[in-house]
């Protein structure tokens, strides 16, 4: 129980949370936010916005007191952080916060304790200043033991394909089904929406796979642990980080996300690698800590397609495959979630 | 030239160095000196040992004013660890050292400098203590982008097989050859050979395959670097770093490195996988960032074999694969450095 004792020692931020997006002058910039409202909106009091920001969010606007006098407890930078860091120009917002009563969390790689503003004033004040995306603690170098409990891991064709909105769709299909399933968070917005979890790739990488077995430990056989997933094995920049997860994870199970408009990476110009050459490598690594692992589901993300086409998508991916698929926004994950309680329950 | 401007700066123990064995029991334990006493036997003057040690080493045994004497600026410590920190036993030996002149190079886990004695010792006499495997740096993301110059790296079929010791000989056969080859250091050991190199399992997992690409930067197109693997990529614990070098090393061939009378991992209960697979699962992941990768040498560590058994082994593996075969440290690497150059040169 030792890593039960450790995970409930792991300090997340209180919510419920003021959502601040400073400045950013674009929508995707915002996907701390954005997923903090699709699936956790019972945790968001508010958010607070700076002039110049160009976000729509469908939340009141509040000052920092407004939202403790609405229960607020924490302040969540849920925008990315252009370079990086903090501009400066956000740091009155933040201090201003801090003396409101609020906590400040943050999921970048820079710790929110490197500018003096926000240190002094959370001392003086005895708030706390959250990183969320750096490891807390140490973990183990992963021992490839067998676990007891349920498995299911989203794996990509790309980073930002619906790793972590396919994993949060199947936690509440399976919820809706009576399955007793946890959402495992392996990134910061994850780890915000879920209170708990580990970012995976700010782990030393001695350490990927014995983070991600940490991270969803051993557990009654009728628990489902779903898991998200991290980058992608055609990755070049992130596949030791997904390879590592995969092993970690010994998933009984795969869903496959992945964007069908999608040519190259997002990030380089790389292809998409083909998709049953895909499933194939990420079915073969899984089985290496897991040698039952299937692909149990497609998700695609057809956020930037027509309704009609997403549909035809959908349908060309079943026949293609012979496997139940889903975009978790427009259709939820229930499919998926019938058909894995069938194979594996 | 930003990446080599950075590596220049990276501090270095600098050598000579006082081989520094402790108490330790088994003779396994003293790797790093075994290694460091093969491969560059001029860049060590003697060895330091406790009562208790049990380690042969041929070299002679020094005091620390001694190998001063001698020449030695730094004592390196040699041997692995118990429980990865360092026994109190030695640390008034280790004051010794720096009170005689020396400085401290450890490649444990831990800093040296977390030992206060060290510490205040080190500072009020002005030496440095080195902690050879902990990054000095931070580094990129890995960009994926095709680097001039050629590169090869040993992958495994586990940890200790010789990966090391045959990109070392590798490096030998290729300069006595008139390659200008370079031996690229991912471990501890390897460093305090090279002197540099990253500790590539030490590095943040987000940046594993960018510490990689940092390590064997863009050379003149008829330069090698010989890169040293790190695990393998059917290893439960380590094949999140083994693939984020691979990728990062772009490597245009890859030398298989196996003992043949393996059966299961050394650390834990897993088979070695089946020779024809791992050599296909590392070529398909080289080729993500170089389409060009081969499989161009099989190295075979045979030190627990009899000379006949060890040439049995040989013969029956360049009868499997096609491909040159031999043990490093018996035979040298010449057959796959001519292989090498007939095939990429």
């Amino acid at each position: 129980m030792e890593r039960n004792a450790r995970a409930a020692k792991d300090g997340h931020p209180p919510p419920p949370y003021l959502l601040f997006l400073g400045d950013v002058p674009l929508q995707p910039m915002a996907k701390t936010a954005a997923g903090l409202l699709q699936w956790r909106p019972e945790l968001c009091v508010g958010k607070l916005t700076l002039p110049g920001c160009a976000v729509e969010m469908d939340i009141p606007e509040m000052t920092p007191k407004e939202a403790v006098g609405a229960g607020a407890k924490t302040l969540v930078i849920a925008v990315v952080n252009p370079g990086g860091t903090l501009p400066d120009a956000w740091i009155p917002a933040l201090v201003e916060a801090l003396e409101a009563g609020l906590n400040i969390a943050s999921g970048a790689h820079v710790s929110l304790s490197v500018f003096p503003d926000l240190k002094d004033t959370a001392a003086r004040l005895d708030r706390t200043l959250y990183d969320v995306r750096l490891p807390k603690m140490t973990f183990d170098v992963g021992d490839g033991v067998k676990r007891a409990g349920k498995r299911i891991l989203t794996v990509g064709t790309d980073c930002v394909v619906g790793k972590k909105y396919t994993a949060l769709a199947l936690e509440k299909a399976l919820r809706e089904r009576g399955v007793d399933a946890d959402f495992r968070a392996t990134g910061q917005t994850g780890i915000l929406i879920a209170r708990r979890g580990v970012a995976i790739d700010a782990v030393t990488s001695d350490f990927i796979s014995g983070a991600a077995e940490w991270l969803s430990p051993a557990n009654a056989p009728d628990h489902w642990d779903v898991i998200e997933g991290q980058g992608s094995l055609y990755h070049p920049s992130f596949a030791g980080v997904t390879l590592g997860l995969i092993h970690g994870s010994q998933p009984d199970a795969l869903i496959v996300c992945h964007e069908p408009i999608r040519r190259q990476l997002l990030s380089l110009p790389y292809p998409i690698p083909p998709l049953k050459e895909f499933m194939k490598t990420n079915l073969d690594a899984a089985r290496l800590t897991n040698p039952n692992a299937i692909i149990a589901g497609m998700s695609l993300n057809t956020s930037k397609m027509s309704a009609q086409s997403a549909e035809e998508a959908v349908v060309a991916m079943e026949q293609e495959t012979g496997l139940p698929c889903c975009d978790p926004i427009r259709h939820g994950a229930g499919k998926i979630a019938d058909h894995l309680i069938s194979v594996l329950a």
